[in-house]
């Protein structure tokens, strides 16, 4: 047994049951069981600065969550973890009125010491590949500026990606759509793809990157070659295209470097849960995640 | 921040600065920096029972770590971690008196609510393969006769090998040596070899299985089968050989199963100090370790 707080085995038993295909289905079943969990723990930090605007886009906004300990916040030079949503690039919001989608991550990053910043950006078709790239670059332009004004230290910026979020974080440590990815100081991708392949009509990969997708638009290679530290996550019910990715991910990795990747395999979670499961079920991906921010914005901590 | 028992950033970083080559040299380094961590947390069980006898052998010997509780060790039901120690298949112990090794994972056991079990098995070249494999056969058999009577559930027995002892585990899993795997609940193999090759001289596989080891001395492809949940650990720093066994066991897995396998990266940790970070430094495995066990060993857990 562990002290930290973990999920009840009953819910990790009804969550692994479901039928792990991403959809409206998966999400609303998903979000049903763990919901009461984040209202119980808490799912808003003290304080969220709602809609700052970090370009000319509707869609270029962020929250910023924090202690609200203004002594606290003055003193500066925390970690400022980003958190970029899913959605299939065309939908998703860093925000959504009534439920914990995304405060949660806020709330969890300040229960950790953290600056929690929430952004969106702007979506397929109307915007197709690299503006994912182009708008976190834009953001992280926008904190190295700004945060520092709430206790955030502007050279200590961790993104972290979920879903398509995790393939806008790729796509900016790979440097597309003129992204530096030494501007941050570590990314996380969770769930994430790292091949574009030639998309099937329909699907999401079709709508972001048009029908044929040229090799520039793949993280892999240039991921391998990151110049900043990096931490991947695969849930153990993510369906099959992910569980491939990660495997390939690893494989390639390992035949560049000599070694594995930083991989979490998220127990008992699936491609939705997975991000809800942050201070709710911390051994299932936070304490892993939390660990990888402080090692990589702890100066004493580099090696 | 995570409220976690873990290492000190510049003591990962001295892990770190070690040339991950395994011999005595990376053992003392990596025992020299942890231990004083060791002693400080408790590395010994309230009540130790040694050199019970499993079997004929003067190797048949086991120790078992329990809460020392009477009233609650008579409770019972408590699940049985049974511990597998490493040392190239010719080496090692259960315990060595005046270090951590190896009563650090009995405490760790208690710790965390299970009876605690180190067991040590024949060495090479005088017991070559699968001579392990049956050891641990024959310890579990043991244990389902007497483990009661320490408060532990003989239908709870979770094994946890490192390093050579991980070869020994996947070889049980196999059912190598006459094995039956459902005879325990789960298995957790830390940096372990899972393809035997031909080996070159002079190396442990050739000392274990002899210069022409045949097919049936590998634990892959019938690993990949496995009737237990199974939990698989790399370290960042593990040599090349157990990086490259970690990559193709994910490839392997990925292809049988379409899924990833329960694989924990351990964050900072080399091939010695992967075991030893239990208790003192908790995220990197024992986190994983005891939700594994938590999750196989509890009836309601069950999906």
């Amino acid at each position: 047994m562990t002290d930290q707080q973990q999920l009840p085995p009953d819910v990790i038993a009804q969550l692994k049951a479901l039928d792990p295909e991403i959809g409206p289905q998966l999400a609303q079943a998903t979000w049903a069981l763990l919901t009461p969990f984040h209202e119980k723990a808490g799912c808003t930090a003290p304080k969220i600065d709602r809609d700052l605007a970090y370009g000319n886009d509707p869609r270029h906004r962020l929250d910023i969550h924090t202690a609200g300990d203004q002594d606290q916040d003055r003193q500066g030079g925390r970690p400022v973890l980003v958190f970029v949503h899913g959605g299939g690039f065309v939908r998703g919001d860093k925000h959504t009125p009534g439920s914990p989608q995304y405060d949660l991550v806020g709330a969890w990053a300040v229960r950790h010491g953290y600056v929690g910043v929430t952004m969106t950006y702007r979506l397929a078709p109307q915007h197709m590949w690299p503006s994912g790239a182009e708008d976190v670059t834009r953001a992280v332009g926008w904190l190295k500026t700004h945060i520092a004004a709430y206790g955030g230290d502007p050279d200590k910026i961790v993104l972290v990606g979920n879903s398509a979020g995790a393939v806008h974080v790729a796509s900016f440590v790979a440097g597309q759509g003129g992204a530096d990815p030494t501007t941050v100081k570590a990314a996380a991708m969770l769930s994430g793809i790292y091949v574009i392949r030639t998309p099937e009509p329909g699907t999401p990969e079709h709508v972001y990157y048009g029908p044929n997708p040229g090799p520039q638009t793949s993280p892999i290679p240039r991921l391998l070659d990151s110049p900043i530290p990096l931490l991947f996550s695969v849930a153990e019910r993510d369906p099959f295209n992910f569980q491939r990715e990660a495997a390939r991910l690893v494989s390639a990795w390992q035949h560049q470097h000599g070694t594995v990747p930083d991989l979490v395999w998220v127990e008992g979670h699936n491609h939705m849960s997975t991000i809800a499961s942050l201070t709710i079920d911390e051994p299932a991906l936070g304490t892993a995640l939390a660990r990888f921010v402080d090692r990589h914005t702890t100066t004493e901590g580099a090696a």
